[in-house]
């Protein structure tokens, strides 16, 4: 097949005997990550010193954070890079809760569990009600107050139609917050043109940034003057070398800040972020189809397995099989070299890269899963 | 002077030339840590790629608070390094308040910024008051539910005698949290041994860990079971692969976990903490107050300077001084190469690392002030 990214993978330091299809909880490492945070620890840290910090390193979260906007459709400016992808949903649901009129929270009912943690304490904070729906029938009303959407299924790999499920949260009033973890690097996402209020995700799996790398937080112009979180950190203040004793948050997407960046996480991912700078997109999404496809086609009707994932193109880059044996069949497909994951207690996860993983890769999985069965 | 410590510094990767005295801000690197970053990213992500969550990274967070612990009197299992010191003191204070039984929140009135923000959101949230007071007159009663306090003050260098306001707040039925920021790797500390309740700090300034490394929290093993903090995120769970719906927090420490941990910086962290193997915390409080005392003299009486640091044993490892061209001041050092920090508005702050500042680096800082002067 042709591949218009094929010349992509000699950017990743990546072993070309492994198969490696677990892009979508921890994303390769870029070759340009290593050097980086060499200089990172040699030169800024080591000849700059504290100096560094006005020589860019305050203004990393902000600086990284347009560049993972340029990839989820947000125009500068709208974007922290910060904390985990945990601590984000924490901020944009206290947020959208303080401003709601509604009582209830309405998560997507196969939601990871972060994210229904995280609403549950949220509810509990603020006197709302939780409620789990399928997406296809979230029963929205004047009662609802936020909405909170994974974009992609963790386990399933299904896609949700932003634009809809966006209008429709709107139509009922509400505020919806979506979760771009399995969705950043996948494909084009248009956050600023569907008129979405709040965003995160994380930039370990798709984006590559690294073992937990910092995650992000957008929160679109019009709404940061009103964006109140209580994780009022020293960095999120109008004027945080100031150290004045009341609170006056900044008046831009920086209050979403909170304590001082991890300058080297962060800038490993930043680092990372320049193997975006050589592809669209588009082409991304496209090879992502394609190679999803084309395993689903040589894995399906294999004896005893389920392929989960939609067969439209309303899926991430991963296909998710079930077998009874899920377990098992993992740790023997890892010992050939051939890496996915297992999630409890019968899905077997196989994630598409399409910056690094050949239509090669699909073939070499799909044969080493039909010997093993 | 004798310097049983002398040899440390070689451990640091410092420039010869300069005087670093902002190691109270940002410590110094230690030469360990760019080999091991190397490490993590070339062989731990770039080879073994997912399979090191189950090869050491996923502990992490307990096994480098262990470390820490060590270095701050808490037997292993009570500290977990994590987010930042900010996200880590609002998990510490809402667990504290929705514990407490009174109605107010008391805060040091020289509080490092941040800490007093954090207390104003958690107050909010929580409905107590918030009460800043000195440290010498807290005027703590029953309706006090929760004391922050700063072990020593960010700015005048001045530390609080442990031992006795623990026994104070506890006289009073509330609930201490310290802020061990800068007196973390200054002096020894014993949480445990003081009956501390709970305690947070940083690990970037005596610590060594880098520019924003990740912070740490001490949840005692008593008080781990009603340690109710609200950021509840999925790594914090009892069995975070079985992926459940509801959430139910680990039994220990770990709850204290939010998202995934930041391995490149917690592991960069942990190579930095490598060089407290080679010392006594006991050597190193002895030849900061000497160190400090040295500066000391020789700075005192210099035209318009007024020494801000108490001049006891009750003080960090910093002299502060107040000058009223404290800005001015500081640029025309750092530009001969005496790097210090200042505080707005009058504040120079001149902190000594024992690890590896010299009585040389105290005797070279006050000659280039007083030239200045």
């Amino acid at each position: 097949m042709i591949d218009p990214l094929a010349h992509v993978r000699d950017l990743f330091d990546l072993d070309d005997d492994v198969v490696y299809l677990d892009g979508n909880s921890l994303g390769a490492p870029p070759k340009a990550v290593a050097a980086r945070v060499q200089e990172v620890i040699s030169h800024q840290w080591g000849r700059r010193l504290i100096r560094s910090w006005s020589e860019g390193w305050w203004e990393t979260p902000e600086r990284v954070g347009d560049r993972v906007g340029r990839l989820v459709g947000a125009a500068p400016g709208q974007v922290v890079v910060a904390d985990s992808t945990s601590v984000n949903l924490f901020k944009a649901l206290m947020a959208a809760a303080r401003n709601a009129t509604g009582t209830e929270i309405v998560v997507d009912e196969g939601t990871f569990p972060t994210d229904g943690y995280i609403a549950r304490s949220v509810a509990e904070l603020t006197g709302l009600a939780l409620r789990p729906a399928p997406p296809e029938h979230l029963d929205l009303s004047d009662t609802t107050a936020v909405v909170l959407l994974n974009h992609v299924d963790y386990k399933t790999g299904r896609l949700l139609d932003m634009a809809a499920l966006t209008r429709q949260v709107h139509d009922a009033g509400a505020t919806v917050v979506w979760d771009l973890c399995h969705s950043a690097g996948v494909l084009p996402i248009e956050l600023d043109r569907l008129g979405v209020d709040l965003a995160v995700g994380c930039t370990y799996k798709f984006l590559n940034g690294g073992p937990g790398a910092p995650a992000f937080l957008y929160v679109p112009t019009a709404a940061q003057p009103a964006f109140h979180q209580p994780l009022t950190g020293w960095t999120g203040h109008e004027a945080p070398f100031a150290m004045r004793g009341e609170y006056a948050p900044d008046p831009g997407v920086s209050r979403a800040r909170v304590g001082t960046p991890d300058i080297i996480s962060m800038l490993a991912l930043d680092a990372a972020l320049d193997v975006w700078d050589e592809v669209d997109l588009k082409d991304v999404r496209a090879k992502g189809l394609a190679l999803t496809a084309h395993f689903r086609g040589l894995v399906e009707g294999l004896p005893g397995v389920e392929v989960i994932t939609p067969a439209d193109e309303w899926r991430g880059h991963q296909v998710s099989l079930r077998h009874e044996r899920a377990a098992d069949l993992m740790a023997a497909l890892i010992a050939r070299n051939v890496i996915g994951d297992h999630r409890p207690p019968d899905v077997l996860r196989f994630g598409f890269a399409p910056l690094y993983n050949t239509f090669g890769d699909a073939e070499r999985a799909a044969a080493t899963l039909k010997e093993l069965l």
